[in-house]
């Protein structure tokens, strides 16, 4: 790595002493005077017309200031992306998932717009529901939508090669079913937000993870300029897509009701709430038909994937592209076809979570490409090295690849003594039987969306030297402002604590698509780096004039200002900062920048081009131990070796990996929830079980530096890779330990027990 | 005026509504889970040493959390000036004016805070005090420093020309002596804040007219780098110099008491607290010589000003310095002297105070001026417009005046039937004798001061084609926000609506001096005008490239952008904006500009260069009615003819000619503090008298146009004009009325009869 100061060091969190002390403000910590609370009621049916709603008796109860219905928004609906509008604040016409939000109450506290939400009648006509996706796709099913055909609310096609001439020439061809669970995204705060609107329009302090989403869905359903929409972002606990990334009925119902009672209007949602109805990852079914030739080789893939949507489209058009555009990698694949379908269903909305898409896929493909290497006698690592690709390397659907640590990972973990010992070490002990699988992944960086998804920055130099940065980049717990901090701290010759950072507030800090795609160190980092290089150039351009010399040759490092050719003209940073202030007129230094994608336009129909401006790829060793007589499996070690381009802090970037290796474990082995109709069977955290520090294995995060063009000082994203190879290691590591192959995850005891006792699955 | 849509217009107030309505937030209006309460004691004696503060029944008080002294301070003092830096938070050795604040507590409610103070025993060694500024002046009188010779605090000296040799030639020459009031600046909210100290630093909800001073301040005292300082600012209720311009006990002792309890910390001063403690106009004593042929030429002018400058010298050096760079102004001046002499008293802080240092000269000047033109037989206002200047003009301390209304607006007053008919109008009707009298003032725009002074201005676009505008200009109550969203309106062809703008935050908003000075509308209009210009140029080059135009060739206008030559080219700015926004990589529009105030340099030492980018002229008639049995002087008429450039609102304009000519009736007529021995008698608005409504004389406002080339659209102030040019015409009135020259403000009816009957002043 270059001579950086503090890019590419370990820097701790510059958020961690808030979070740990307990300082830091999330949304749910806000109170202001005369603050109304609202409170949802939900549907008890998964599938039923409204037929009347009956508010009278909750209006009447002592506290309740406001109660609203679906009638209120006026028809209007929302969706993330354009093709999706179809969802309503309140339900109006239909409720098409069990615990769907139908109306709201404002009153004077928690407990009393509770109570009104129970005195809500609500006369529903119910209508038989539709569960299964598969069965959703029949003709004469239930229709969740009434002019939807066969339930398909979104089908995307790839087509690239000639598939069949593919498999023709195979020496090998297998057809699977594969299962990928129904998964949340596991933030532990809950969806949260104080809304006030006064004459300056809307202004919502709201825990979201990418705040310029809702202030588009507020403007559009008020029919609000967008000048008039303050999303001001508290402190965030967890994100990972789906909800956080959206708007919801209680961001919808606070504002109106502000609006209707002139005060600022709370809610909280329970974890009971988040559980039940909350964005979901979406489980899909992925018929999986590849061919390879004796020597490994593969030549051609046909993916069929079945995503349950749930009641509404939310973000799943964006889901399913994922699902296909992103299979081209990290193998040479020379065929692809991809059939996608998203069905509407009567569950809970299938949306957006961590490894958005590619971990169902990627899952499917890489344990396929092991049951194949075992019927072709090839080592899994070996036919992993086959089809790697190397940079530079375009794919098949014009995917550009200009870094690639891929074939340097697999070859470091096949370095591994877990690796080169996995027959010695291999065996029953006691009931123990311990095995060790490995994966070889890759997912995009710096996603690309249409609409205005560049990220800007602007960068204010104080007159003593200090310096606020603007972002609208949101930090929803991954350590991005720690990261950005860095950029600006590093182009400026400044130390961290000479750059403050706030949270995003949509009137103030500079537009941002989010946090989500992984783009925030690449976009949201470029617009950094952009904004501090205009700051330097100005404040390079004072100090030229002082000390006579060319601008070009003036440096910053250590909160210093030097002339390269000439080192002994130096002044501080702080010095230069109070000339500039001082000097004349008195310059005003801000510095702005925004990120600009510098790659081909992609084509979201055929999926082709790049949906991302890099790509990370990740191979990852797990270990197991299976307990042959209960089926429980204990993930005692990963080795993850990550490239992410150049670290530019590898403490986050080792934790970030960590993290989603953990949630990609839980949903490996653990996480599932049980649904009977529509119904959340197990809607809290007890019972819906994610890892827990016992279960975290040893995870040993390995660097694999490739400097990519396209990513600040090189860098890549490091926070989704982990959770997309996770799951294939962890499933290769169990049939190492048992010889089955499971297809479908979770991968519960039960499962195991079935499958070792040779029982049909339930 | 050229043809703009809405510079020039009478635009109503943007915050009108919400400050009719109550919807606006005041600092005292803002509170917060977990708040404490501030209460400050205050020292019972003028002039004493503090021997010992006990504090520990005040500690033992339930609901008291911190208590603090002078000493926690540790000796730091602040001055709005370097050259004034003596003023500690909490007085730690001496009080030097009676209330001076000693110590203060914080408590859980406002009641128990105050309690608390008063069981805080404080020992004093009483000193003795002095009251008057020239006895301040003798050798042997005490001394309010001890360092400090004959209690000068700061003194200032000018000499221009040869003024002993002026005189020498003259054929009359005069000397008075003056005497203008002890008033204050009079805004209806009090001082208030709430302040939060965390580890991102101090963040502080105050009711600031220039926000950046006490972000200075705050981070001096506490020793915190700027971009830890976090000043916001509530709408403000009346600023008009002196105490929202500056730091106050409350504010330090607040985000203290907040450091230690982790609580935020609210204080609110009440008025008795306001009228007693708070800066205060300075009262001056003007000895004045001025020389004249006998044609009415002015030769020369010494003048020698004392004033009361209190315990501490805050603004008082600038204040000095006004007193006689503005004196060469309006008329033409040969040759000038000027000796000023701050005096360190035991009265409360003299400072600034709209109309700042030029009130006290001017109103001399003018008078003495008419006095002489009197025993010349010469009319008042042939003598004006004999010495008035025209621009171009250079005065003999290099003053630079570039547009120059005065001749203009002398000859309006002329033309009025109130001046043509004001012979036949004279004499007594009853008890009633009537007057005209008029005035020529004139004051700076655009102030210009040492340090960082410059107004930082940014523009942003939204994707819908809104617009948000973020500036560090703080709107205290004079209406600057409305024409600063005009001017981004106007230069981006957008109605006011479209263009939102938010309250000063030192975080986010960009670096602004604030409001003094008359800097608002020229500076950071200067500023908003160039970040506008800025955008707009962005986005020309983006439809310039559509239209495949020259970008210079595009222009903006009734929210449509077009092709100058080709005007069938065109579309909305909202469609330009989601081009700009939606197109290729996506840009994020962020416009910027800062003023620059481009005049020479000037010397604050000698009293040479311009203090401002230009100068506001002030034609004013007064009428008065004065019965001369009760000496009770009603003003039933004035006409303002004020030359602020081209108004850019002119019923702003008007309204702020109105407002300052209203205050400056109160400093004329009504306005005076009691004092006896440090002590103010009349702490409070019904023994303080401002005028109410039905004080208020028929107010007519034409604007004198001319174009100044230095602000933008050539606009000047229009808010301190009318304050110079009232106290003079209207004793210039009284005098016409009565035959009598008063020479102390206020004009009382007690000093009006004693006058009348031959009786010693008071």
């Amino acid at each position: 790595m270059e001579d950086y100061s503090v890019i590419g060091k370990r820097i701790p969190r510059i958020d961690g002493r808030v979070k740990v002390t307990g300082e830091a403000k999330y949304a749910a910590d806000y109170a202001m005077p005369g603050m109304l609370w609202c409170k949802i009621l939900r549907s008890p049916h998964a599938h039923a017309r409204i037929l009347n709603i009956d508010t009278s008796r909750a209006e009447k109860l002592p506290g309740v200031k406001a109660v609203l219905t679906g009638k209120d928004f006026n028809g209007w609906r929302w969706g993330w992306m354009p093709q999706s509008r179809d969802e309503a604040p309140l339900a109006d016409d239909k409720v098409r998932y069990l615990a769907e939000a139908v109306a709201a109450v404002a009153a004077v506290d928690e407990r009393t717009a509770e109570k009104a939400t129970e005195l809500i009648q609500v006369e529903y006509e119910e209508l038989p529901g539709i569960f299964d996706p598969e069965e959703a796709m029949n003709d004469g099913a239930p229709k969740v939508y009434d002019h939807v055909k066969n339930n398909v609310s979104f089908e995307f096609h790839m087509n690239f090669g000639d598939v069949e001439q593919a498999f023709a020439e195979s020496d090998l061809v297998r057809e699977d079913r594969f299962e990928t669970g129904r998964v949340i995204t596991g933030y532990l705060e809950p969806p949260s937000a104080v809304a006030l609107w006064d004459s300056s329009g809307i202004t919502i302090w709201a825990a979201k993870q990418s705040p310029y989403f809702p202030y588009r869905h507020l403007a559009a359903c008020f029919n609000l300029p967008l000048n008039k929409i303050r999303v001001i972002q508290p402190f965030i606990g967890g994100g990972f897509g789906g909800t956080k990334n959206d708007s919801l009925a209680g961001d919808f119902c606070a504002c109106l009701f502000s609006k209707m009672t002139g005060k600022p209007v709370k809610f909280v949602y329970s974890m009971e709430e988040v559980l039940m109805t909350c964005r979901r990852r979406h489980n899909m079914i992925i018929h999986n038909k590849m061919g390879m030739k004796k020597d490994g080789t593969l030549t051609g893939m046909h993916s069929r994937v079945i995503a349950d949507g749930g009641g509404h489209t939310a973000i799943g058009p964006l889901t399913m592209y994922l699902t296909g555009c992103m299979s081209t990698l990290p193998y040479k694949l020379p065929n692809f076809k991809h059939d996608a379908y998203r069905i509407f269903t009567n569950n809970p909305i299938g949306a957006a979570m961590r490894g958005h898409g590619v971990t169902h896929t990627r899952f499917a493909a890489e344990i396929q490409m092991e049951m194949m290497a075992e019927e072709l006698g090839i080592d899994p690592l070996e036919v992993r090295l086959k089809n790697g690709i190397s940079a530079p390397h375009k794919t098949i659907n014009k995917v550009t690849v200009d870094s690639c640590g891929l074939i340097e990972g697999l070859e470091t973990l096949a370095r591994r003594p877990e690796w080169k010992d996995k027959d010695r070490k291999k065996g029953i002990e006691g009931p123990i039987s311990h095995g060790v699988g490995i994966s070889g992944t890759a997912y995009l960086s710096g996603a690309r969306q249409r609409g205005h998804q560049s990220c800007g920055a602007v960068v204010r130099v104080c007159e003593d030297g200090t310096v606020n940065y603007l972002t609208g980049a949101s930090d929803c717990g991954q350590g991005s402002d720690t990261v950005l901090v860095q950029i600006v701290a590093e182009e400026l010759g400044l130390d961290m604590d000479s750059v403050d950072i706030k949270r995003v507030d949509t009137a103030l800090t500079p537009c941002d698509a989010g946090s989500y795609g992984s783009r925030v160190t690449v976009l949201a980092g470029e617009a950094a780096q952009k904004a501090a290089r205009d700051v330097r150039d100005q404040l390079a351009r004072i100090a030229a004039e002082k000390w006579e010399v060319d601008a070009g040759d003036i440096a910053f490092k250590n909160q210093q200002v030097f002339v390269r050719s000439a080192p002994e003209k130096t002044m501080s940073f702080e010095n230069l900062a109070k000339i500039a202030s001082y000097a004349g007129a008195g310059a005003v230094i801000i510095g702005k920048g925004y990120s600009q994608y510098g790659l081909e336009p992609y084509d979201f129909n055929k999926g082709e081009g790049d949906a991302g401006t890099s790509y990370s790829f990740t191979s990852q060793l797990s270990e197991v131990d299976v307990d042959l007589e209960t089926g429980f499996v204990k993930c005692s070690k990963m080795v993850i070796a990550h490239d992410c381009g150049k670290p530019l802090n590898p403490i986050n970037v080792e934790a970030q990996n960590q993290g989603a290796a953990v949630q990609g474990l839980g949903q490996t082995l653990y996480e599932e929830f049980k649904m009977v109709r529509g119904e959340t069977q197990n809607p809290d955290l007890r019972d819906y079980k994610m890892p827990l520090a016992p279960d975290t294995p040893d995870i040993e995060v390995i660097d694999i530096i490739t400097d990519d063009p396209h990513g600040p000082y090189g860098a890549k994203e490091a926070s989704e890779g982990a959770i997309v190879s996770t799951p294939p290691s962890v499933v290769s590591a169990i049939h190492d330990a048992t010889g089955i192959w499971f297809k479908e995850l979770p991968v519960t005891p039960e499962k195991i027990l079935r499958a070792l006792k040779n029982l049909p699955q339930k």
